[in-house]
């Protein structure tokens, strides 16, 4: 396989390495903003010289973000090129887009790393559509809050604290907004409902409550109660269509969900023939994202089904289905109510307009 | 794709169910003991009407056991059959003469099922080895002993009350020895290094200490500690060769591992890119087994690769090298005892011999 490589960061970086290694795989050339010396292979400031170059059959995306990934990869596919991607945000957003034009094209699109970092979440869905009907898809999608909460947890410290610690290990960017405001775990939901249930829900249609309000005495709340807090993107199916959220959710802390910590992700599914399968593992990072990213490109290579769905059933988001207990903390003190995921989300909407203090949580069902 | 079915019994008749419910698969025929009244479509009890018939170009085996599983097995593969089967057994005793004559005759052999009941964890290790170098893989294996293990930590009751409710709830056969005596995972585990690691070690090789003689007393004894009992399959690459052991292990009340219950599996792997990797799900059961068997034969229909590893390293179990903790069980009482795991295995088969009662558990490294 001829792959012109786009990006050089963590992801790019640690895929140069595992592909030089792998036989089956070379790097023909490598788009980047500046030309490196430490890199062997040819290298380009000028995509047009990677989508107009016939001897590369396949394009791997680790640039991030919308733009220009949008552009390279729409490119790449109308000029025939297999696409392997790694970037939640861009396959989020364009989903359907980009695999009709893969299907036009007559190529593989596969991005089983936009989801889960080096877990093998995606494509184990795919995998599991045509035999089964999976009817939930849920878990700790995001390792950075699941870092913060769990040391929160243990040490009792307050958020500003280990969100710097983060900062200062990795796990965090500089601007940690996407991250602990659940909007990193809702694209890898969106992307993880839209495979396992054949739809085509949207971000903006998914209510996202994080973690940037929880204080030392929430969590101290929670730990008198035998409760442990994680950071959860839930999607399932209902009789009204596909009820979705992102939210911090109370677990007992006798349960497993209670002992996955540090930057660690842990994501099930729910499906009628298989019942409940977890997967655990890296859910970020440049080796265990690359080693997912260099999976993908030996599956095109050995002849698989380029990885997307079919068929696609017309549901949206409808969270009025599905009503749980909530804890509910506001400057009156804190209360337990039980609510639709519809109106938590919706109070939650009204004190985050009216900068009121506010924080609540999900108390997951035994 | 056309199959031809053989065996109806629990994984069977769910095979034929989703099989007959997805578009893409025909059961063509079904081999039978004795005709099923209950079955529509065309059945036989002569296995060379269905080696024979040209149309099928796929042999799904769910009958188990040795033979005469092999008989058919290697016959259909001979004939230019692609084979799907669930028979760890087969899979593990046979693996390299069974994939020897897949790579002759151009088909396909796939096993997922046979490791992990409804997880695609075979699948999974497949997919990472071209991308990674696994280490270890390790986890709870078999359900039964995990039923009964966490029934007598949940309940303080007796090993042999909790066998005869592990049969009548349909988790143990009336002859357990297979599950308890830890042979079963052993076989999951020698078919999950082989691939995992790219060798070919044998059953035989590999020490197995079961649950058989636990009692109420060991698990009050191991709960005062704070510890819980699993019983564990695990296999790592050492510098001596690969270290490999079935035995029970004492893992913190505190730890992930403690909470899995009840019939499940929840198996690792160890790589030096992914690291630690975790899969848990219903290791067991007809449609979750049935599930991971069509899904085999979909990826066959893909034109997916033969599931199996290219290159065998020469590598034999050597179990000198990985030293432990043991908590040892005797007539005398009590003790706790730094033993490698070949020291430890010798010593518990000189007690068995003699016919003496023993008791002994690994204790977890945190």
């Amino acid at each position: 396989m001829k792959i012109g490589l786009l990006g050089f960061g963590t992801v790019g970086s640690a895929f140069y390495a595992l592909a030089r290694e792998c036989d089956q795989t070379e790097i023909a050339r490598l788009l980047v903003l500046e030309k490196l010396p430490q890199v062997a292979c040819e290298q380009t400031t000028d995509y047009a010289d990677i989508v107009n170059d016939p001897a590369i059959d396949t394009v791997v995306e680790l640039i991030g973000g919308l733009h220009p990934a949008y552009e390279f990869v729409t490119a790449a596919l109308k000029a025939g090129k297999n696409v392997v991607t790694a970037n939640k945000q861009l396959v989020c957003a364009c989903y359907d887009e980009l695999i009709a034009l893969a299907e036009q094209n007559g190529v593989a699109l596969r991005c089983t790393a936009a989801a889960g970092g080096g877990i093998p979440w995606l494509h184990s869905l795919a995998r599991l559509t045509p035999c089964d009907r999976i009817t939930a898809v849920s878990g700790i999608m995001n390792g950075t809050t699941n870092y913060i909460l769990s040391a929160m947890t243990d040490q009792g410290t307050d958020y500003a604290d280990n969100l710097r610690e983060a900062q200062r290990l990795g796990y965090a960017e500089a601007d940690p907004t996407a991250d602990v405001e659940g909007y990193d775990a809702r694209r890898k939901l969106v992307l993880s409902a839209n495979i396992a249930f054949g739809v085509s829900i949207r971000e903006e249609e998914v209510p996202c409550f994080g973690i940037s309000g929880i204080t030392a005495q929430d969590i101290a709340a929670f730990k008198r109660l035998g409760l442990v807090c994680k950071l959860i993107a839930h999607a399932e199916l209902t009789v009204k269509g596909v009820a979705a959220c992102v939210e911090p959710v109370l677990f007992p802390v006798s349960g497993q969900m209670a002992h996955v910590n540090g930057p660690d992700n842990l994501i099930s599914l729910k499906a009628q023939r298989v019942g409940v399968q977890s997967f655990a593992g890296a859910g970020a990072g440049g080796f265990p994202t690359a080693s997912n990213v260099l999976a993908d490109c030996l599956e095109i290579m050995d002849g698989c089904a380029p990885f997307y769905v079919r068929e696609r059933k017309p549901l949206s988001v409808q969270n009025d289905g599905l009503r749980q207990r909530y804890y509910v903390r506001t400057a009156d003190g804190t209360d337990s109510r039980l609510l639709t995921v519809r109106e938590a989300h919706a109070l939650a909407a009204t004190y985050k307009n009216n900068q009121q203090p506010f924080f609540m949580a999900a108390v997951a069902e035994e």
